[in-house]
């Protein structure tokens, strides 16, 4: 072993002990005839000083030369400092250094390895080694651990198994884009790597495992959206012998657990809200709940008077924020021109100001007098100094707008707060949503989620309105998990995939495996998946996932640290039966 | 939730309450007016009694159509058995049905669900989730299951932190065959599935992250031997600031901790031997010491006399089997037969009968006298009614063949016992290899294992004769686990490329980025992964992996369940930029 401590545990307790200690040196000031390095582990940072007075010559000498991220043992005595730095665990004491060996020197690193770096992305990323070394990235990292830890030793508690299941899989057009993996053994035929294991877990409940998790890499070749990577963890589910509020019961009590154990929160039963009250109160199928702003309806308040926009759109509905009444004209003109852009979409926008003496000051003063606009404050929930914002139009892309525009204006006014857990159900999701481009139906959470049975009816006169036995976990506006109770049944999935636009033959050939299994005493059984970057990368107050992967793609889904994806050489592309186009 | 209780817990305590059980139909035994139901799940077996008495006529009806596999809802009541049964845990009760729901039922299983089924590997394969019902397999993959949980807490309590590494990383020539998945985003680039997470874990050495492990998938695209699978799982472990015996103690500690807890064995002091001892005791680098029959080298006593054969080889070397000069000559000509087999490749086999007077009988009576005989029964250690088998030739063959000799005499005569535990070091591996085939040393860990300092100069003069700082965990016959120290040194990784036949550029274009990594403070570092599929079966009591796989794949790397490798669409071909040879 190259040391008898490490670099954060050593204190006043200590004092005048022996000790061998080795790191990285993050800095040393030489004031001549003395030199004092901090030197860091992923335990802490101690500092060592070196004293002409005291310091063999060859060693002092030596020490002249460290730099920055120079990897080093020193033996030394512990001593008490002489300013104590209250700060840093080890800020009593020093060490006094006896002995010193360079174990491997180093080139200045490309950026600073501080907290606060002077390094950019791009730059950080390549050199992920180094960004490792710092305290947020190693953090990140530990805390990632200590979650995975958690849920395992909470699950495996509750009685469930965790089951491998496997990476070489089935390529299954449905949905997300599969990777896929040629065959060498087995000529022109490929493997896909799993977008989830679906399937497995859903054949370990037909082979009576009954509680299954596994935390387990998933994979999905899409074009990478901000904060999305190829590879991602899931937490994977399933439970037999289950109905939907059994498995609710079961993960709230994982997410409870996790809260209070990671973070000291404490919560009750997380509330609950159907799809169309999540999109009615929220323009959301995963509402940010820290903060309120609800949505108010006010097609009947604002429409049959004289404003035409209004009154030819399928939806009116405003958004009162807080203290926004004293946003001044142009304040609000960039928040209108911010919901004009693009990315939102929006063609205008209406205010209203409510100000402190009970009258009201809009954009559309002409139009609605002051018995008007009280009743859209009462609808909106709009005191005194706030601001009413108004959508109209078609009603599934105003309440997308006036979503946009409430998760903004609550990140504005740091209503977000990243030590605030907000937890809640969204249920009875849609079975079915509409693709424009391929004109017909996708299931919106995957085909084998089981239709609400009242509602198997509907399949063929109303797709659109049948409800699946859906739920989704949220926290903090994002969907951290999902679920669904699957089909069980071999004629209801066979319905569900004629539904979906399958053929027999393409049904039979893709899913055959298990629909087969389906006959051979198929339980009742549902699920949910945890996305465990996003839930690490919230649990851990933050909202990008970047920092919480050991060693993440780029948004083109490439490795820049090592050079991945890369060209192969012909003969490795020869024994594998392909070439390039 | 479709259950009050699961189908193992109940007992004489819970008589005359009322129930709610769910399961499957493992078998009926219709008397007439008493039909018999064992109904099964995950946790046991519990007795359903319908009593053409008692139950109702409908509920009774119903019970005569239960066929094997049929999944059902029971309610009924807990009363006492009449014929108890004491080799089960819910022996003495039975449930008195009232109600009886079909869940779903089932055609008649491929095989039958039984702990002797009398359905082949094929089969059972084909329907692995049907296999997994029965005890034999589920029973195997709550172990594993059990296994990974000792293994992550005590190595988190020990502070490794868990990280996980991608899957998508890029190829590199050396070693085995890598998988590899074309990038879509990246036209004629491909990214590679890991062989091991080796570079990634090395990297966060650098990286600080000082104690990591995971457990993780990996991949190795090669033509399977018997019992080895494409896809398999690794206990990946490294550490920084240590020497090699720091890791051997560490994962002594969790290897002796599985053992305690797992199989109640307490072991003391894992036994070490080198490379070169365990070839000449055993012929072997992964010996068996669970029984002796170690090795005994003959040269000194049975060359130089009249026997051309002995004299004319590189080695002349025995063994002594317990028990064997009771082998009748058709008994030991068989074994003769044995090793002159291709698949072993001697060309004959010297015996000696050590009779219970103390007299020798041999096939080589003609050359050698009682004496000589004599010194060879003390050198393999033969007493008595031993058998002392000599094989000869070169001598890695040699040791080879008589290695294979020796666990098959072990076999037969039952010496390795499944529920023994013999743990051993095999230390001082060779760093590289000769490779007939491509005409060059290869390393025979990876190239990154560090050469011990003073065998560096041999590099230039006897590359065969370098040793390694490499060791491998032995379990009873088996190598469960190997490790090595790392070269932290870009220079000396340089040198061990350029002996291993890179080119600088090669060097540069596949591991660049781990060389420009040992160049900004690599800490001296080492590690070890081992086998878990292995581990667990080992542990487990057997000697094949496949029952400890969820869904394995068959010897052509095809998975039969669900038809994989599959040819896919043309397409996903063109998005890939990939066409079929």
């Amino acid at each position: 072993m190259y040391r008898s401590h490490n670099c954060g545990e050593l204190n006043a307790s200590h004092i005048n002990q022996e000790v061998t200690l080795a790191g990285w040196v993050q800095k040393t000031r030489n004031k001549g005839f003395l030199i004092w390095t901090d030197l860091r582990d992923r335990y802490g940072v101690t500092q060592l000083i070196f004293d002409e007075a005291r310091t063999q010559k060859d060693v002092f000498e030596l020490a002249e030369t460290l730099g920055r991220e120079f990897v080093i043992q020193v033996k030394g005595t512990v001593i008490e400092r002489e300013s104590k730095n209250p700060n840093m665990a080890t800020g009593d004491i020093e060490i006094l250094v006896k002995e010193l060996t360079i174990l491997n020197a180093a080139q200045v690193p490309p950026f600073t390895i501080e907290d606060e770096t002077d390094g950019g992305e791009d730059i950080r990323m390549k050199y992920r080694y180094l960004d490792i070394r710092r305290n947020p990235v190693k953090n990140s990292l530990l805390f990632r651990h200590k979650v995975a830890m958690e849920v395992r030793n909470y699950l495996s508690a509750q009685g469930f198994i965790e089951v491998e299941t496997p990476v070489l899989i089935k390529s299954t057009p449905e949905g997300a884009r599969d990777f896929i993996v040629p065959s060498r053994m087995n000529e022109g035929q490929f493997y896909a790597l799993p977008q989830s294991p679906q399937t497995f877990k859903q054949l370990l409940m037909v082979g009576g495992m009954d509680k299954y998790f596994q935390i387990v890499k998933c994979f999905r070749d899409e074009d990478l959206r901000a904060d999305r990577q190829p590879e991602f963890t899931q937490i994977d589910c399933e439970m037999a012998f289950v109905e939907q509020e059994d498995i609710m019961q079961a993960f709230e009590g994982l997410a409870s657990h996790l809260l209070k154990e990671l973070k000291g929160v404490e919560t009750g039963a997380f509330p609950r809200v159907t799809y169309d009250e999540a999109m009615r109160k929220y323009g959301n199928d995963k509402p940010d709940i820290r903060f309120g702003m609800e949505f108010g309806e006010l097609n009947e308040v604002a429409q049959h008077k004289d404003f035409g926009v209004f009154n030819s759109s399928e939806l009116v509905v405003g958004i009162a924020v807080p203290g926004g009444a004293a946003y001044t004209r142009k304040e609000i003109d960039a928040l209108i021109d911010w919901v004009k852009r693009p990315q939102v979409g929006a063609s205008g926008m209406v205010y209203v100001k409510c100000e402190e003496g009970g009258t009201y000051k809009s954009s559309v003063d002409k139009f609605y007098d002051q018995e008007d606009l009280k009743k859209w404050a009462e609808i909106t929930g709009a005191n005194a100094g706030d601001l009413i914002l108004v959508l109209s139009g078609d009603a599934f892309k105003t309440r997308t707008r006036l979503s946009a525009l409430r998760m903004e204006l609550a990140t504005r006014l740091d209503l977000r707060k990243p030590d605030e857990f907000a937890p809640l159900w969204v249920v009875d999701f849609p079975l079915l949503e509409w693709d424009e481009d391929s004109e017909r139906f996708h299931a919106m959470h995957h085909p084998f989620t089981s239709p609400k049975p009242e509602d198997i009816p509907l399949l063929e006169t109303n797709p659109g309105k049948v409800r699946a036995n859906a739920y989704d976990l949220v926290l903090n506006g994002n969907e951290i998990g999902g679920g669904s109770i699957r089909i069980h049944d071999k004629d209801v999935q066979a319905l569900m995939f004629k539904h979906l636009g399958f053929t027999d033959e393409e049904a039979k050939a893709q899913f055959g495996f298990l629909m087969d299994a389906f006959q051979y005493g198929a339980p009742p059984h549902g699920g949910l998946a945890f996305g465990f970057d996003r839930l690490v990368a919230i649990l851990g107050g933050q909202e990008t996932i970047r920092d919480f992967i050991a060693f993440p793609k780029n948004n083109s889904g490439r490795d820049v640290m090592i050079d991945a994806p890369s060209v192969i050489n012909n003969a490795q592309l020869e024994e594998l039966h392909i070439k390039l186009k």
